[in-house]
């Protein structure tokens, strides 16, 4: 699996598009977005040592939410040069970043009404600082810029992706060392979920890194991604995703003999869901940045469902909510290890094992940990 | 006719793509490069006041030419850091331009073979510095970049077309002005070049103040574009460009019924190719450049043809080729006016006119007009 090349989001705007199933990422970042004020005020105020503040975006994807971020940061950027006066007027220049399979021209396309929609928003109101925006592709498990060239990172939803398959894992000729499990489970060996703590420590240290070397001093990142309630690396496991059941639809199209067992075993999700002491201990390893702020929270599996509560009210309907936004964010990566033709039969079993855990166990959570960091 | 969503090159990678049809283009990149060369030292000697040095392709497209750009600067800016020692190692930060209806995701996928290529071509001899490449949708003639951000900027092959049809042309309920005419042709009244001519300078002094604005002082501009040789309006026609011979094309389909004679009435190119005293005395009132270097080049009309006499050696292939390449840059500009089931018919025509006029008049030329200016 070439990550850099292969990794997307469901393409298109039809009904299975990540653009038409992107609920749960939005709803994270309304989530988060106190903190992500709270960040650009304070870069707002810093000495910029440029021209204009540089903000990222990385894992943009595209879709509205794409824009809900660049909107909500030239709210802020507008009403504090305007009313606060203690900063100073500045201008805005955007990266959305992602991979280069990403959707770019549509991002792109939507620009000219978005320009339109915003300059409609603020008038009257309050100042609109000029802003640009430009499209990035590029892996940020690389370098993405000049050194101290940007003042903001962003990341929502996404840097629970690993940069790969953990390495062990992967090697040809050997025999497959999480049989019939995509991701970790029960029945994962500890030495597997141990090869998913260490890729998840090396990528993450990498982050840090390229991100210290890119950002000014003082700069900051607002970081928001799955995370794990407690330690025990097994306990969470069906609270906190439903991977296991998109792995229990695989073992069903086994046994039907449409899936080949051995394309099952040799199949793992390049994704790693730390709990917050596991991310603390690697930015304390770095001794790059200082933690502003780190949260827990969490997320029902329904992106339509906005209650509170444990119940799902409508098990079957849940389900196929549910269904539909994991096949707009896994869809294209098992279509291209199992094949295109198998995606509504494995999604079909999926919605089917949902129903079940839902009518068992009650709605089920995702936990996300939002974290803000300021570069030493 | 919305320049800023509709314009672009012809999409896809088929025979009759932009991408496989834009060696003219190719060929005015390899005539001017000795002037680019000499542009990028200079900026790359000059205090850069920024952690890198920003260098911006203006109307970049999807295809080769927009990385063969790319690789000029990388290896200019690599071997004078190795080499010369009297400038600094330098990190580049690309931005390439176009309008949102360009295929940037055509770009970008193609940016990780054009990295290991690069990787490879530098091994050993000269240093490679770190880059990065963004793209940016957009007009040209609005503001693209915040203000003393950028040191370098470049654009091949784009600066005649104009922001919009000539102003006064192209309003609804008046009688067409143009008629039979898509540009500047014998029959075109004096008044109507006049608004090509208005047209042309109030774009250029636009053009001029927004890149003021964005370049740091002592940043350089590399323009190439269309130009005239004689200071006639209506004397250049036929050796500067054989957009004539697609209004006779054009013509012939009203005389068969194919067209609406109110459809070719009503259509003006969006372009001018002003000569060099047109351009100086633009800039010369902006007030804002020094012209460091301007030339005037010719380029044959058949991109396959590299030789320098002004005989067309087979007259029906150069036709052919002449018409490919006229397609790939037209064609979109032609199909959303005409309807694109014509434009097969369109450019069989106007192969037909092009082979006469070959045959009675020798290889046509277009004129460049190669442009190096400083900010004051």
């Amino acid at each position: 699996m070439n990550m850099e090349s292969d990794f997307h989001m469901a393409k298109g705007e039809g009904e299975t598009s990540y653009v038409n199933n992107s609920r749960i990422q939005q709803k994270a970042l309304l989530e988060t977005e106190v903190v992500l004020e709270k960040a650009v005020r304070e870069v707002l105020c810093m000495d910029l040592h440029q021209p204009a503040m540089t903000v990222v975006d990385l894992g943009c994807s595209s879709g509205q939410n794409t824009l809900f971020f660049v909107s909500k940061v030239i709210k802020v950027a507008g009403h504090d040069s305007d009313e606060k006066s203690r900063c100073n007027p500045v201008e805005l220049q955007f990266f959305l970043n992602d991979l280069p399979g990403n959707n770019f021209n549509h991002v792109f396309r939507s620009l000219e009404r978005f320009k339109e929609s915003i300059t409609a928003r603020h008038k009257g109101n309050t100042l609109l600082p000029p802003f640009y925006i430009a499209g990035l592709p590029g892996s940020y498990y690389t370098r993405l810029f000049p050194r101290q060239s940007c003042h903001l990172f962003h990341s929502s939803f996404c840097l629970h992706w690993r940069s790969r398959v953990p390495a062990g894992l992967e090697e040809g000729g050997r025999e497959y060392l999480n049989e019939g499990n995509i991701y970790i489970a029960n029945t994962t060996p500890a030495g597997v979920a141990e090869l998913y703590q260490r890729q998840f420590q090396n990528d993450m240290l990498l982050f840090l890194k390229l991100r210290y070397e890119e950002l000014v001093f003082g700069g900051q990142m607002v970081l928001t991604f799955l995370g794990r309630k407690y330690e025990d690396i097994y306990n969470d496991g069906h609270l906190n995703h439903p991977w296991g059941l998109l792995a229990r639809s695989l073992q069903s199209l086994v046994e039907e003999g449409l899936v080949n067992k051995e394309k099952l075993d040799s199949f793992n999700l390049p994704i790693y869901t730390p709990s917050i002491n596991e991310v603390k201990a690697v930015i304390g390893q770095s001794e790059l940045f200082n933690v502003s702020h780190i949260t827990l929270f969490d997320s029902n599996w329904d992106p339509h469902d906005d209650s509170q509560g444990d119940d799902a009210h409508n098990t079957i309907q849940s389900a196929i909510n549910i269904a539909k936004s994991l096949r707009a964010v896994f869809g294209p990566l098992l279509a291209s290890h199992f094949g295109e033709s198998l995606l509504n039969e494995i999604f079909k079993k999926c919605a089917h094992y949902v129903t079940e855990h839902l009518a068992e166990r009650g709605e089920g959570k995702y936990l996300l940990i939002c974290l803000s960091l300021k570069r030493t």
